[in-house]
């Protein structure tokens, strides 16, 4: 491809552009690219049944030999979790990555039973020579401990990726590299992309310490079981509340396979130490309630994690009594807001008390940097040009307006699409056509064997079931052998409406044999037949459109 | 029943409590029953394929004699959705409604294709006398014209019931009979029955002409054409929007259905008088940008409402172009966020600008009273006992507590659950027993004909889809006759999948041929058999669990 044969630098995105999620951005030059990041994104509830959509891999498999390395700034799945279905489809010479998503990939590799072992760990001293470009790294805060940034040294100037960021000048783990990112930004950067997840949020975001002294509150007051339920990424987040229980002579116990898997990880890399007052599920049962917390997952209300199950009573293990004490220390990721408040519903009806982040008591804050932070760091890094990354259009779109504010020129900023190219050379950039990107499904232990049509014929039967119509076929003759058979699933209860599934299977016989009498046998024209006369009736009889699905067998008798 | 035989006052709800929606309450005094409000809920997510959820109306059913009128306190469907199907189930001897009310049944009894002549309009000045029950009213203000609560004299005392309300100093339509509500306060009342649904939200909502003065700003400012999305029955937005067009020199074209018919029946009820400017679509291309409005459904990103379908570019009539302004004019209901975050998404890779309702721009408040309007409510009517309705258990024990802190003991507060039943003897309030109460779905046109096995194999198919497996069986001799053949829908793309099909294919062959051999014919067991050694290949194989679907065909040969 031409576009991939200049003395330019290219960036652009194989994911997070336009959505929140999959992040994948490659710097290209000459035969040498340089993926950042390889995340997964959770499917909108239209897509139903797929577990993750990936990024399209085609463009970097098609160029696999240039690829030199995957930089992980970050261990959360919209940074890493697209590493196995990469690792599947091409050769990735080296993956560097920080301590703790180390650890986490690590897991993810080996639980998809893939083998790999160029995984470096990278620090904030780090620094990474290729042929074109050279590496260095500076931490940031971040929801999840060890999240850098990068700047990218190329042969047409600097890049500044933030990755995931926000300022906190009273965190619960290190403070940010503010004094580097003030040094890289006197070295005449070229281009900076920086995370826009928060653009539309006014003002600076809430200390972690803050989110600390709320919850402090809450256990000095509480006479019961205190129920924490949070992301279990957050690390820090589990920092602060097994500390906090400890000063306040509580065990822990722990509810929820990813809670289990992220709190081993976090002790396994030394970010939790106090790990003598966690407990098991078995050793809590004999315990006072006052002197016990348990931390669990389903923040978000998710049906089939460990404080869903305690809200609806189906938890083995907990059963609600009157003073315990739920927290949801968390916020409510967009689109989860009814399922959230299904499980507080719940949780009151069974007497308990519950916290949720509101104005007054400020138990959770976001990971993200508000407008104000976003600014700080557009001012630290003194840019020539912007691109705001990570996040859906109206995100992208706030965060240009905020860099224009901060003196970018309004020439000089790129809001981009997946796949849309920037072309960078001797200091200048401009956009400049783009790769095909696109979403692919993966469903189970299986990637892209999905299409629209399959996830069409979901919704259908989601919304109105099947109706599967059996008929067989004499092929001597071109007879109808006894009557079609209709069965049906997701349409209506069969046993108490047998009446009307007679009746379609009669008139299913008076088109089939009106059909075959009248021409010579087509199956396809004659499937699209029944189809056709069918829908209609059984509209009209249920209000319903269910799939028809015919199936002619044939016999020889 | 026994507890239908005694001197008390019963009160019962058949929905609307624990829930925000299918709002129907009943009160009950010997052969008297009164029936308040008959609506509709919107189903949660999971439940696939529903398009409405009713009361379950048999109690109403068993006890038709005595069942004297339904009240309607204002149109909204929660509160008149269920008329048709209570129609269809039991007899109704009369329904009073407000006015506005009134022209949304006739619509929706015709729609159904039903007949009922029994509908009566009531106003605040209508008294009601049953045998033992007499009726007053005094209208609220609401986010729908002609909302009313009731006062409802029984042989055991006076029992409230707001309805639907807000408190709003400066209302577009008529002040709430504040007075009206102070005199009937003064007289006693023994229950009270109140609104709950913003019994979460702290202060006094903002007033409707707050909202009006927002959105006069948007279009004093802008040049280009507006396009304003809203709750179509909110009658007094729809209202204030056309009077600004007319101030503003512009005319209006009305999008989508529901849109249509709420502006009809507000028009033809006189509570809007500017129809001169109101234009066709087709007028609409004629009119320039700067002077014309749209006004249309799609506020909560319904997937195929007017401003979804303009947002995604797949609208017939109207293409979005730089210098439009869109609109909303609302609130997200919980569970909408992520659809509307997209519709927005798409809205601005289109170049239009947005506004949604921030804390720098009202542009819409809701109908429902905040935490210190529902103190002024229970302050007004002075209720000996209080009960909180209309809410999820959230809000009717946010609103309960709020009851307590205004003077009402502890004690004489119900939160009850539907189908819970408070008795009422001579001033005295209390709890006792429970009538069968049930959340009845409606799917297409047909009733209750959908359980819960239904709703699960939709909620299967939807995630992994269906492989259907014919087998053709000849009874004579007990033997396969040729292959069995798969079929499936939603599963995987069958044209790329040929190989796994085939593969399936003979698993199948083998599981049927052994059975037939080994043991007497039965096709139920076949089926199970067929079911349990083949989920778990196709699981291994492709990580799904669909719906396995064996059907036999016997065949004489």
């Amino acid at each position: 491809m031409k576009i991939f044969n200049t003395n330019d630098t290219k960036i652009f995105a194989l994911g997070g552009l336009g959505e929140v999620g999959k992040n994948m951005y490659c710097v290209m030059h000459d035969n040498e690219i340089v993926i950042v990041d390889a995340g997964v994104m959770f499917p909108r509830d239209e897509l139903m049944g797929i577990d993750y959509v990936i990024p399209d891999f085609s463009i970097l498999k098609k160029n696999q030999e240039k690829v030199k390395a995957l930089i992980i700034t970050h261990g959360h799945e919209d940074h890493i979790g697209g590493i196995p279905f990469l690792l599947q489809t091409i050769k990735v010479p080296a993956i560097y990555a920080p301590k703790q998503a180390i650890s986490l990939i690590k897991r993810k590799i080996e639980e998809k039973g893939l083998k790999y072992s160029k995984l470096f760990a990278y620090n904030r001293k780090t620094k990474l020579k290729f042929k074109y470009f050279g590496i260095e790294f500076f931490n940031t805060t971040h929801s999840i401990p060890d999240s850098h940034g990068l700047a990218i040294s190329t042969p047409n100037g600097i890049i500044v990726m933030t990755g995931d960021f926000k300022f906190d000048w009273t965190p619960i783990g290190p403070m940010a590299d503010l004094h580097k990112m003030a040094e890289i930004g006197q070295k005449d950067v070229t281009l900076l992309l920086s995370d826009s997840t928060n653009a539309l949020v006014e003002g600076f975001s809430i200390s972690e310490s803050k989110v600390d002294e709320a919850l402090s509150d809450i256990f000095t007051r509480c006479e019961g079981r205190i129920i924490i339920a949070t992301f279990a990424s957050n690390i820090y987040r589990l920092k602060h509340i097994i500390e906090t229980c400890k000063q306040n002579n509580r065990k822990v116990a722990v509810f929820g396979r990813s809670m289990e898997n992220s709190l081993a990880i976090a002790i396994e890399g030394g970010y939790i130490e106090d790990t003598d007052i966690i407990v098991t599920p078995e050793e809590a049962n004999n315990i006072p309630n006052k002197e016990l917390t348990l931390l669990c997952t389903g923040s978000q209300g998710e049906p089939l994690a460990a404080l869903s199950r305690i809200a609806n009573g189906s938890h083995r293990q907990i059963k609600l009594i009157p003073g315990d004490v739920v927290v949801f220390s968390s916020s409510a990721i967009p689109g989860n807001g009814a399922s959230i408040a299904w499980t507080i519903n719940q949780l009151y009806l069974k007497g308990v008390e519950v916290y949720t982040n509101t104005s007054l008591s400020e138990i959770h804050t976001s990971g993200h940097g508000s407008q104000e932070e976003l600014k700080l760091m557009i001012r630290l890094i003194s840019p020539k040009y912007f691109m705001p990354y990570h996040g859906e259009y109206r995100m992208l779109k706030a965060h240009n307006d905020l860099a224009v504010e901060c003196g970018i020129p309004k020439n000089n900023t790129f809001i981009l699409e997946n796949g849309e190219i920037l072309l960078m050379n001797n200091g200048v950039v401009k956009k400049n056509g783009f790769i095909p990107s696109s979403d692919i499904y993966v469903d189970g232990s299986r990637i892209g064997d999905i299409g629209s049509i399959v996830i069409k014929d979901r919704i259908i039967m989601a919304n109105d079931g099947i109706i599967v119509i059996i008929s067989n076929v004499n092929v001597n003759n071109n007879e109808l052998i006894s009557h079609s058979h209709i069965t049906t699933r997701g349409f209506v209860l069969e046993n108490e409406n047998s009446e009307l599934l007679a009746e379609l299977e009669g008139l299913a016989d008076n088109i089939i044999i009106k059909n075959l009498k009248s021409k010579k046998i087509n199956y396809t024209n004659l499937k699209a037949q029944l189809i056709q006369e069918m829908a209609p009736y059984v509209h009209e009889k249920t209000g319903r459109k269910p799939i028809i699905l015919p199936v002619f067998m044939e016999i020889k008798k």
